[in-house]
């Protein structure tokens, strides 16, 4: 119940195991097709899908040095460690970062952000974590942020590594250029890969300014390629067919019922855990449904309390990052998450803290979560 | 039988289910560390290793970024593709390549290579491309090269992707500060990781002239993070897991013996086929071990007859790239190549030729394999 890798289901586990093939051969470009069709479903765009083998960070590595040329001002989220690093990744390539803060457990909210860009009229694009997984805190205002990058005419690039497919993310309808997804998320597939969607106004910008050749995420020549079905470098071919599989049980769910799930579990951790008084590290209305931290009551070390989850109960939960260190546990809330694990992990939260002091009633957090649980489809 | 990616072992694309852990944990710390340490028994070095999830061509981008700053003097072989590509990675750093060339089929002589650096006496590094895939050719003088840039002063760097594990390449013996190897090639993994090793030499380097920060490829992150056997960020974990059985594999094996059969095999394919007249299209003294390409007859056209390889001899072999394309077809002579291999491979080629027209003796040139492939040894 870690915030990613998560758990992969046997199928996609076992597609890996398909023959090796040639990444030049008509067979690879049928499957790369299909991964490129399927992403454009669960992405909702029309636009372009780029796989690159690499992990989530060298997808924003991707969307950073694509788009940025020494001083442009890029409008940057930090709510986190990650939009930290995105607006590191922009100082790097050059730009410079125009960041909206907030305080760890908030987000930046849409009048700080329109206030920097009215300061800022040149920025030429918008970037924003989605999911900040180091807290457990979720963007909210995804459709007023790609307003505001259209009125700007800015580009509008989305982290959403650790939350697609397990929360909202239309990416033609909310205007997003570039959004990053992670394969080791929410789609539940092994990690290795990343998924880029970019819009034609975003390809069409890379014809006329083309980004550093020879870049090992130089989008252009992942478009060329692409047109023929192919990579520019040789594919995590094992990583792709599991992806291919992980993409058709997405489907097969159907986007809506597997947001709808990963919602309803949330709501079951917050309820179950409210019950017996832990408290979000989150804000309530920017609350996560895919990374969900808590505080840790008065008087509960970290270390002891993940090992004794992992060693009595076989459930595996994070630590903080950063400032969080050792103050809160995070719980994945993702991709094949369902009663049982949810069960399971309250269950577990609740007698560990029990085991350590922390008196509590594990049948009253069970009782919380199996009303919520009571939602989800029966088949599911 | 193409040049990468190779078959893959069953026991290796069967390590690939094991289990998705935390790559934050000590079971993965466990598994990094073992494959750093077989890692260093297969390159033959005391220096760091970095598995970095990639393609080949990032262990080249991450070699030249790493050492390469603007105004830099990088000595590159290019007798091929793959050394074109180096010497635009080091344009595109910023440095200046200076091109030690060769007649595609050829490799540069040392004598070439040694005016060149005469004329140069401030280079920083010197790449060369060991095996040049897109020609079938091995530049034999790693030893004077490694020596020569000993004298310089500068980092010595082999691209060694397809070769490695396929043929001599004593790393330390030979002074190398960077090597690159590929997980798809002679080791028999599956693709989607880069290996590179890293002297202390450079680690010392960069120590004091870090490279361009927050890049995916920056070495002294992985430094950082190898300290506690992980990596900085998310690794491709099935892929991890099969390079670590393959590892396995090839020091069971044995290093020197794999290296001999991949060289007796190289050997009965380049006799089988002289037999039927067939003309490599490298030079004898630089015919590479692990890709051997081939002129074709004249009137044979490759289309038809790779085709044909592949539909009724069900073995694949790849065609040539720029100015060869359409002229040679290339063998990939790696990894698990073995007798039956090879013989079914002469068979098909002799056999296909003949179909097309080109009178040959697939009798003879059998005859000619078996009598080289009698030194191997017989368990093997």
């Amino acid at each position: 119940m870690i915030p990613g890798p998560t758990n992969v289901p046997d199928r996609v586990m076992l597609a890996m195991v398909k023959p090796i093939i040639n990444h030049r051969s008509p067979a690879f470009s049928q499957l790369y097709k299909g991964i490129i069709e399927k992403c454009k479903k669960v992405f909702l765009t029309n636009g372009d899908i780029i796989v690159y083998t690499a992990s989530g960070s060298g997808g924003v590595e991707a969307a950073v040095t694509n788009i940025v040329r020494p001083g442009d001002k890029v409008l940057v989220t930090v709510f986190g460690e990650f939009g930290q690093r995105a607006a590191e990744q922009v100082e790097a390539a050059g730009g410079k970062a125009i960041v909206a803060d907030a305080q760890l457990g908030d987000a930046p909210r849409m009048d700080k952000i329109r206030a920097l860009a009215e300061a800022n009229k040149d920025i030429k694009a918008v970037f924003v974590v989605y999911n900040e997984t180091s807290t457990g805190v979720t963007f909210r205002w995804l459709r007023d942020l790609g307003k505001l990058a259209s009125d700007l005419g800015a580009f509008y690039i989305v982290d959403a590594i650790s939350i697609l497919g397990g929360d909202e993310l239309p990416v033609d309808e909310l205007g997003v250029d570039i959004c990053i997804a992670g394969s080791q998320k929410c789609l539940a597939a092994p990690p290795g890969v990343v998924i880029v969607s970019v819009s034609d106004r975003v390809k069409r910008y890379l014809e006329s300014n083309p980004p550093p050749p020879r870049h090992y995420f130089n989008m252009p020549r992942y478009f060329k390629f692409a047109e023929r079905g192919e990579t520019p470098f040789t594919p995590a071919l094992p990583l792709f067919y599991a992806l291919d599989e992980a993409l058709n049980i997405v489907l097969e769910e159907g986007l809506d019922n597997r947001i709808k799930r990963h919602k309803i579990c949330a709501e079951a951790f917050y309820r179950a855990l409210a019950a017996i008084n832990l408290k979000p590290t989150a804000k309530e209305d920017v609350r996560s449904n895919v990374v969900l931290a808590f505080n840790y009551p008065p008087g509960i070390e970290d270390g002891k309390f993940r090992k004794l989850l992992d060693d009595k109960f076989d459930v595996l939960v994070a630590g903080g990052f950063g400032e969080f260190r050792g103050k809160v546990f995070r719980i994945g809330c993702m991709g094949e998450v369902n009663t049982p694990h949810v069960l399971t992990t309250v269950t577990a939260v609740s007698a560990a803290l029990n085991q350590l002091g922390y008196q509590n009633s594990t049948a009253a957090a069970l009782e919380e979560a199996l009303k919520v649980l009571s939602q989800l489809n029966p088949s599911t």
